[in-house]
């Protein structure tokens, strides 16, 4: 019997920080992650895994997010996850894989449905990347962790950012691999554009970063 | 030999309106269709398909919105469709479907690809509808549309609507035959509903409308 294709939803951030959520649902078990929700959008992700008879298992972060506030410790507390770990959901799982640079602790997680997909956070994004200049960000750790942990993967895999400013959903591995104007460069290039962005301060990170470090659960 | 899977990206109006703008394409031929362009995206949208190496053969608008000036005019002039008839790129289609009650000129188009899915404008929105307010509009005329045009697709069909405001993507018609707040209502529920929503007068309309009556194409 051909299994089930996964359920799976993308989910943006209207209250202001351009987030892309996931949800990912094992039709079988009806078992679900969902990856990276923002505080202000809990309601709607908890009604559409419901309206889904989706029963989430897991609520996870790529990272600590400096934009917005997560919304994991309204939902459950989450777990520290460790490279090469496979978070499971009835019979599918996302491999987990670091991804350093923006944050130290930046993480990808893989699935291997729907012809393979990339969840990559900041670490890269449609034709862009993630900042590297505060929470222990580092151009040369970015540009490593995206050859090696995501340019490495299949080509058709899709990618799936933490945010697009342009209103695109997802690009592909071979996309990135092409045309990233930032990545396709050489590692000197990518730290010399990367320590020339000369971006403002992000406006919500002294709030957001603190809350973030304790899943969004705040007095 | 197993066909190439369809090359299809939702595309967000970041401007304002909150648009959902499709872009299929054939892998073989690379020809391709565009469906709702907004004017203001017009340049992202074409990026996005010179990036796949696409070529636009038509660029379709579901009806003549009040909310947002196409960008078709901005692209290629556009052609008037039939229901019934199909709008082919390489090997590819979409169906045209009348679907109207929003506006009298409604139409869903509806591909095969991808386990099926139907692209409804405003006829039917997740977890809603399109006003029946003006524009020719009217309730019985729009009820009916959906029921014999759009809930008669299999239920796995996904919709894939002109807007969404809660930052949802898609739906499939099995969701919205037992989980539309309004739909699911008998006719007569349905035109009351429609009848009293009280809502304000379109901002954009009276500059919106009679540009897309001429495609967006202005002085």
């Amino acid at each position: 019997m051909k299994r089930s294709d996964l359920i799976f939803r993308q989910l943006f951030d209207t209250s202001g920080s351009s987030t892309y959520t996931y949800l990912l649902g094992d039709p079988a078990s009806k078992d679900a992650i969902l990856i990276d929700p923002v505080l202000e959008m809990v309601e709607r992700d908890l009604a559409v895994a419901d309206d889904l008879a989706l029963k989430l298992k897991y609520v996870l972060n790529t990272h600590c997010h400096a934009d917005h506030i997560t919304g994991t410790g309204a939902i459950k507390a989450d777990i520290y996850l460790l490279p090469g770990e496979k978070v499971c959901f009835g019979e599918r799982y996302v491999e987990v894989r670091a991804t350093p640079g923006h944050t130290d602790g930046c993480v990808t997680y893989v699935s291997q449905d729907n012809g393979g997909m990339a969840f990559t956070g900041d670490a890269l994004l449609i034709r862009g990347c993630g900042r590297t200049d505060f929470q222990q960000g580092s151009p040369e750790t970015l540009f490593d962790s995206v050859h090696s942990q995501i340019f490495s993967l299949p080509e058709t895999f899709r990618v799936y950012p933490a945010h697009d400013y342009k209103g695109r959903h997802h690009s592909t591995v071979l996309e990135e691999k092409t045309l990233n104007p930032r990545l396709t460069k050489t590692k000197e290039e990518f730290k010399s554009i990367m320590d020339n962005l000369g971006l403002p301060y992000p406006k919500k990170i002294d709030a957001a970063v603190p809350a973030n470090m304790v899943c969004g659960i705040q007095d």
